[in-house]
């Protein structure tokens, strides 16, 4: 009685993806001052570039809530927007946009959405590593029954140690799997993590998964200097999983000397958090020269990686095209994402998943 | 004082790997009633039978425990023998000679030991399955930086169902990964495991791992009958995990109704037990018929495979030469178990890992 009815939400969806209408349904039905668009764009062919003809100008202006993949609008057609839902969990492509600069539109991203499907190829390249499994499929390719000569003694991943730099949502899902094959695990992030509290994880996490209370690393390291960073990778690493978000402190974050650093352990390393991050003349060099056991990378710069580049070839290196992500949840769970910020902009709660520009995540 | 000396113990390795002989030392320093000897032989080509001359008869009758993988003397020859080791999990092999038939002499095996290295083989699997593996490589062996279109959504395991035929160390070393991959998993065992002592498991278990209080799976099932195990089968499984012995019982347990019941959810069928186990042409018809989404066979019949096979080429099935439990961690691990018996004997204490003649495992 007498409570002005919310406000209309315009909800535009500018996404690469088919549409999947049950699930705009169910989030009208919960939130009826909702409408919801959505426009599926494809990239220009073998790049990550939208067609310009694709974007829906009329749409962008009359937009409250935009949820995107690769396409920001000028502050000028973003008149009505109050929230930017980014349907990744990297927000580097959108922090080099005019809206992220020069206004206070709140952006949210998918942190967590995708922890469970990337923890598992980060648990695939770890085994098919240590398991030979590329020798095995070309065994079988051949009609061949290989000896045991043939293949050789894996090692199996008891005891071995997990260094997680960035213990995000998909290193804490990667921890929770790594200590379920009996390794230890141990966590970097950029600010200290000294109290219980602290080490909690308070953004969207699939349920039944990750490490929300932080209990699984035997130890906590943190900062962004390299001398912290050295200390961390001092640690007997036998592998090294690369997943902290790319800012201007963690480009090139891993070059030659940290490679050196890993070179006790022969650490494997896996990146599947943005290329950037790894100097990939440093990366290569301590493949070739030993250093380094291996490494699974579903990120690389430039993407697409060359054709002319080593690391398609090298042995003991998975190159994959950036796909680490894109799962048959994906969407559903960054939609659930989206639902549950809506009850909380009616009920003027905090968001979830909201980034902090400052620090680029 | 007046106590008699232990009587000395011949421990006789024949076994198809090169010594460790540290870890001799260390079992020697612990027992110094014992003495070991130590002999390397080589499958025939191919094969997986020893040549003759490999034998040395005259320590295989001075012996008091054989540890041994492919080889049971005679009776005649084991005059002294009071424990056999076997080097596998399995003792089907062993369980058709004269001194399993005719003598009480004690075997144990070495079950426990691969159940981390054999259930990284099967999460590999099911993550290679569902993460297009074959497809990644082959795109990286072409320097194709794929797109998603070319890869497809993947389906993550989240909230997919693992049934888990035979709880032993393997299936609950497989169940606790899967756990921690987001899965749900049910149990089945031969008898009932309906009390919370029942269901814990008390021989060799790899440290950190497993789930020796049984206390992972959402449900028990039981039995060796048909009708037991397709009311197991009918629980809406996604993936089926092969983890039974091979007895008289389960020779070809898995036949053709067996995975009209799994079409259901078109289940992914893994065997890391016995070939025999499965009926191969039921699982061909069934693959072919896309009543299963696919297969991973690390046990085949006959073995090895012949070149000729469907097997080899059909889609979704991984076929390996019987290798998932060669791992480096194995020679050190069953030493472990003989080196646990030696303690138990010398106390009079039961055996870890003493084989059931009657069960067959």
């Amino acid at each position: 009685m007498g409570e002005a009815p919310p406000s209309k939400e315009h909800i535009l969806c500018l996404l690469p993806f088919p549409n999947n209408q049950p699930i705009l349904d169910s989030i009208i039905k919960k939130h009826p001052n909702v409408e919801i668009v959505y426009k599926q764009f494809s990239y220009q062919k073998g790049t990550r570039i939208i067609n310009k003809e694709d974007i829906p100008e009329d749409e962008v202006e009359k937009a409250t809530i935009l949820v995107t993949l690769g396409y920001i609008p000028t502050p000028q057609l973003a008149k009505n927007l109050r929230l930017i839902h980014l349907f990744s969990a990297g927000v580097d492509w959108a922090s080099q946009t005019p809206i992220w600069k020069e206004t206070n539109i709140p952006f949210t991203n998918s942190s967590g959405v995708h922890a469970p499907q990337i923890s598992e190829w980060v648990v695939m390249q770890i085994l098919s590593n240590a398991h030979k499994q590329k020798l095995l499929l070309e065994l079988q390719k051949k009609h061949v029954w290989g000896s045991h000569a043939d293949i050789g003694a894996v090692k199996d991943s008891v005891g071995q140690r997990l260094g997680v730099l960035g213990y995000g949502a998909i290193g804490r899902q990667a921890a929770k799997v790594a200590k379920a094959m009996g390794m230890d695990v141990i966590a970097y992030t950029a600010s200290p993590r000294k109290t219980p509290e602290s080490k909690k994880y308070t953004d969207y996490t699939v349920p039944g998964t990750g490490d929300p209370e932080g209990l699984i690393p035997s130890a906590w390291y943190s900062g962004l200097t390299k001398s912290e960073l050295h200390n961390f990778l001092s640690q007997s690493i036998d592998i090294l999983l690369i997943s902290v978000p790319l800012t201007p402190q963690t480009r090139h974050f891993l070059s030659t000397s940290e490679f050196s650093i890993l070179s006790s352990q022969k650490a494997f390393v896996i990146n599947i958090a943005r290329g950037p991050i790894v100097d990939h003349d440093a990366l290569i060099s301590a493949l070739k020269n030993g250093d380094l056991r291996g490494a699974a990378l579903d990120v690389t710069e430039p993407e697409p990686l060359p054709k002319e580049s080593e690391l398609w070839d090298l042995e003991n290196v998975s190159v994959t095209p950036h796909v680490s992500g894109i799962g048959t949840a994906y969407f559903d769970r960054s939609f659930e994402i989206l639902e549950g910020n809506l009850g909380r902009i009616e009920r003027g709660e905090g968001l979830w998943n909201l980034v902090d520009r400052r620090r680029g995540y």
